[in-house]
């Protein structure tokens, strides 16, 4: 069970309305998943964070399928079971493969296994890398 | 200071030598950077790593660059310094431009919080995305 | 499944049963919440943490409804489900709005996103927050 | 040194300036702290976080000084040294004294041991807390 | 539902079998529990993080035991619900006992609340330890 | 700089000094490291900190160098510097040589690798493990 019940579109009052309707507009779906019906409780954080993720998730300096990899990473790292679930589709989306999903997990979890060993050790930053 | 007294070449023994020779040859540079000389003295700890990073971070279904994001990713999650400093580096040498590395860390950022949120609001996985 | 049987109440020993008795008393329940019944499997940690969570939520320099709203903030950070669930039901008795758990997530959320930023940004302490 | 160079204010393009501004403004102080001229690099970001920073962090259901304790408590959670740094000067200008922070940190210990007790023993949510 | 459907045994490529049967040989189990079937979707992970482990929990200057402890310790320490799982399993067969077990949690419970007080306070490393 | 001024033994309070007395009594040392220091701002937080740490990490089911090294993979898992330091040297003189230490790291370093493998795969708790 959420924290806050689900905002359902029937109930959502129209500036929450404005920002489902534009979800579903840019992203060329007909439901909502359950993220935004839930910060829908705070309506100022659901425009708030569907404004910036949709600025920053949009056109850029990088791919749009290398943002969901890295947000993918972010979010393995931190053990986010929605995140992953939700992420892992949008990927699929834009391209991801089953072997590219199997390297990109590769590389986070080597990621993870040296930064341990780089802690752990207190290597000190390499004059080269300050 | 680091944990473990760092292994520098003309102290090594050959078989950590025959690792940073393959490092440098490798990565075309003529140093060995602290995280490699530290972790060397577990020389079976030190030919593991490098040749997962070796095989992890090479030619396959992602591109280089993009692993290197990845990596970053994660150790800014993790907040591990050296692995932030060393990596930046890495991903400058294969085409990180300084646009990029800020649209970069704007995912890393966002991917952050919503992570927070969907956590904080305990949202369920969509039927859509299991 | 636990790691360890939960101990009920009938099946406890005297020293767990008082340990019981003063958590329904000083929170005027009637009933043990599994975490306490989980750790009474150690009776050592479960006095000591007891002992600890009474003192430390107790009154104070700080509003006991303030540090249920740390506590989210630390378990949401942590991504600890029972914690979240439990402490947003310890909240909610001291006083949390369904208005004020939104912006407390908004909060969390953006920490979380700017740490990651300035951690990614490698920034320095300035010299006026030293 | 930074990831990406600092952007001073005489340096800074008039989008950066205006932001800028409006922080010393908001502030009441003369000058920037550097998270501020990191992020500047990537002028959306810089933008788009103090949009989310002023309103998160201005008048709502809760408290601003409580909002202070509540991002130390995530910063704190992280590791985030920067932000612990700049959030504690920030919540002592909110009112934030020596025997408060003191018990906020108590606060912090308390969650992240019960945090890793309750995830260790397994702990089941109770019905009572879904 | 995992990310990536499991490989079980009957479907496996003769590379994938030869892991799962080295897997149980060493083990002395007849059957491959679910992170290696999910893992077998990359073969050369499966192969490069099978031999990692069989070598790293295997006999050396650490006790095999002392090596489940650890390993139970940063999976709770990161919330990861299968590995605590498995890794319990694991180190009961090594010779947990149930107060062993109590004890552990008890001591990783303290080491994350002594290492976000030591964070928070910001306590600088003693001369006598760097 | 610390958060709070380190409280020094001349000018603490003979409660503080209780605490600091019995530090060095039960450590056979003639000094007090800088984490009691910084948290004798807070008394209670001292007393029930170092009441808990001394009877934690004293005799009971797990032999205390073990109890060093569950510290250490918290700590390094965490990402902890000063944790990493002063309990490396509290290991160092329970017994922890250099060999011990290198495959210390090395386990911490597969743990995260697998927790991070096994949280992106979305690995389920097989029946066995429940």
């Amino acid at each position: 069970m959420p924290a806050l019940a689900y905002i359902e579109y029937p109930e959502a009052s129209p500036r929450v309305r404005a920002v489902y309707d534009d979800i579903m507009a840019t992203r060329k779906v007909d439901w909502i998943n359950n993220f935004w019906k839930a910060i829908a409780n705070d309506p100022e954080t659901l425009e708030r964070t569907w404004q910036s993720i949709k600025y920053v998730m949009g056109p850029g300096a990088l791919d749009p399928l290398v943002k969901e990899l890295i947000y993918l990473a972010v979010s393995t790292t931190n053990g986010c079971e929605y995140c992953i679930a939700s992420h892992t589709a949008a990927a699929r989306k834009k391209g991801l493969t089953d072997p590219m999903l199997g390297e990109l997990l590769a590389v986070i979890g080597m990621a993870n296994e040296t930064n341990a060993l780089a802690t752990g050790y207190r290597v000190e930053v390499d004059e080269a890398f300050r």
